[in-house]
């Protein structure tokens, strides 16, 4: 996404002058690890791009981009030992690399070297910041939660699907940008709005990322299309077959996701897409992504007559819905 | 203890008016569990006790005070799962109760809750308790890491150890005090002195703990007399034996800890203290309580002389050395 490589140079460039303790190097060496494993650091980005979509200069976002990246992968190590996965970018997960205690201890330090960065702020904005760091952080331990439960649940409602993947995914986002507004000197009613932004933003994005996963075209999506189905994922388009499907089509879905469907999987796959199509979700899918888009044009249209320089944020928001990453 | 009676009863009384959020119930539930299991509230106490010393009313201090509990409760349900512990309090531990993921996920939540204290107070303080709680978090974080390092570490020195016990222990108790000393306006030397105070007791705390391990009275101490033995765990017994002992007898140490020791454990328990009697580890280890039970008292004298009433302060010590608990 060539309109954020800048703020990806700065911050990658700010992140080297990031010292963490040398010792006790158990503690430390699994943070700098994952830190540096890359990845595209969409969330930093979007603090440094908000700080001066409000026309100023980003060198003052710098530490609490940090603070949004080191939560991130804070999150990052103890989902990956919740999900019991082995790679994380290509490379060995942190627990799994060293252990699970390793996986803990270093993710709870992360998330106390994220607060820290706050203390660079005068005492009122970093008041601020903590506020509504801590709501965020709290809400996505809240939508971590949430998805596990929903596992174990024979139904999810739309409504309570949606709130989960804006507290796991969409509300760093939007806090991110709010973030990067408050540092701009954004007053309050603007500083709200790109927190708006980034909340449709993120969820559209996320839904798209269920939709993707079961008809993107493998060329371009990155990830194995279908994993979603093999795994038998509530996804959003699961969540609409429910709710608009005929109680067969729901039955059939529950034939493939009961365990009981002995077959080989690109079968599986075929014959739930077909299913999704059939029943209206895949439609709807494709209709609640242009919601949450358009929500997110309209908010910045509002910012744009508020005077905020929303160039960089629509090029982002175009970049991100394409998938031209 | 009976000079920290009102304490208690104060600290259970705003206890009792936290009112967590209902939902997710399964990222809540556990961390009222925890917080509900009892214990002798000490450190939200010592915060309380801090302030009333420094001649405020302790009304002001609740929130800091909660966020201490907070906090010591978290580190209790990641240590759990590090430790493997199925009990704490004669209870269940969350993670064996619940299961690791939700250990992991509500034990994080608690630790933004414990931040979250912090927002009741003015900006101003608002920054100085942050940086506090974040700098003597980390130090738990390294503390806690180091502990698990020495395991490993066939040999431990003094300095290395007396880190690890104060990391892990003492820098959280001489927190509390100095938060307390903060809200009730102490002067920043003053507070420090809270601090310095807090990191003394708490070091000859847990000294004496070592101690006590092995030499306590097994109706009065409350923990199996011995199981620090039985556990090979490097104790500053163990610390002081190496440094101390002949070669013979750290020889005679690494025979009864190598696990070749083929024998009933009250015999082992018996030869390891005769170890720590005859090499002078013991008399050492009841020095080096002594020395920093002395070094607390006489920073209570400056306190004193700073106009700090230390009535409660002196008791607190007393008690707790005495194990008058």
């Amino acid at each position: 996404m060539d309109c954020f490589a800048p703020y990806q140079t700065a911050f990658e460039q700010s992140l080297k002058t990031y010292k963490l303790p040398s010792e006790p190097s158990g503690l430390y060496d699994p943070i700098a690890y994952i830190l540096h494993l890359g990845g595209k650091r969409l969330r930093p980005c979007l603090v440094l791009a908000a700080c001066e979509a409000c026309k100023k200069s980003y060198d003052q976002a710098h530490q609490a981009a940090l603070a949004v990246e080191l939560f991130h992968n804070f999150t990052l190590i103890h989902d990956d030992i919740m999900d019991e996965a082995p790679l994380r970018r290509g490379k060995a997960t942190v627990h799994s690399k060293w252990n699970l205690n390793t996986g803990i201890l270093s993710g709870d330090a992360m998330l106390i070297l994220a607060y820290q960065q706050f203390a660079h702020y005068n005492v009122s904005l970093q008041a601020t910041l903590n506020a509504l760091f801590s709501q965020t952080a709290l809400e996505v331990c809240e939508g971590q939660e949430y998805d596990v439960a929903f596992e174990q649940m024979p139904q999810v409602s739309e409504a309570a699907y949606l709130k989960m993947i804006q507290f796991k995914t969409a509300v760093l986002v939007a806090a991110a940008l709010k973030m990067g507004a408050l540092i701009g000197e954004a007053d309050s009613v603007s500083a709200e709005l790109f927190y708006d932004f980034g909340l449709a933003l993120g969820t559209a994005f996320q839904i798209q990322d269920d939709y993707l996963d079961a008809f993107g075209d493998p060329e371009t999506f990155g990830k194995q299309v279908g994993g979603d189905i093999l795994e038998n994922k509530k996804t959003y388009l699961v969540v609409k077959l429910q709710e608009l499907g005929s109680s067969s089509q729901r039955d059939t879905l529950d034939y493939w996701f009961g365990g009981n469907a002995n077959t080989e999987s690109q079968k599986k796959v075929t014959e739930v897409k077909k299913l999704f199509a059939e029943s209206g979700a895949a439609e709807a899918t494709r209709e609640a992504v242009h919601a949450f888009t358009k929500e997110s044009q309209q908010i910045l249209i509002t910012l744009e007559k508020r005077g905020i320089n929303t160039t960089i944020l629509k090029a982002f928001s175009e970049a991100l819905l394409l998938r031209n990453l």
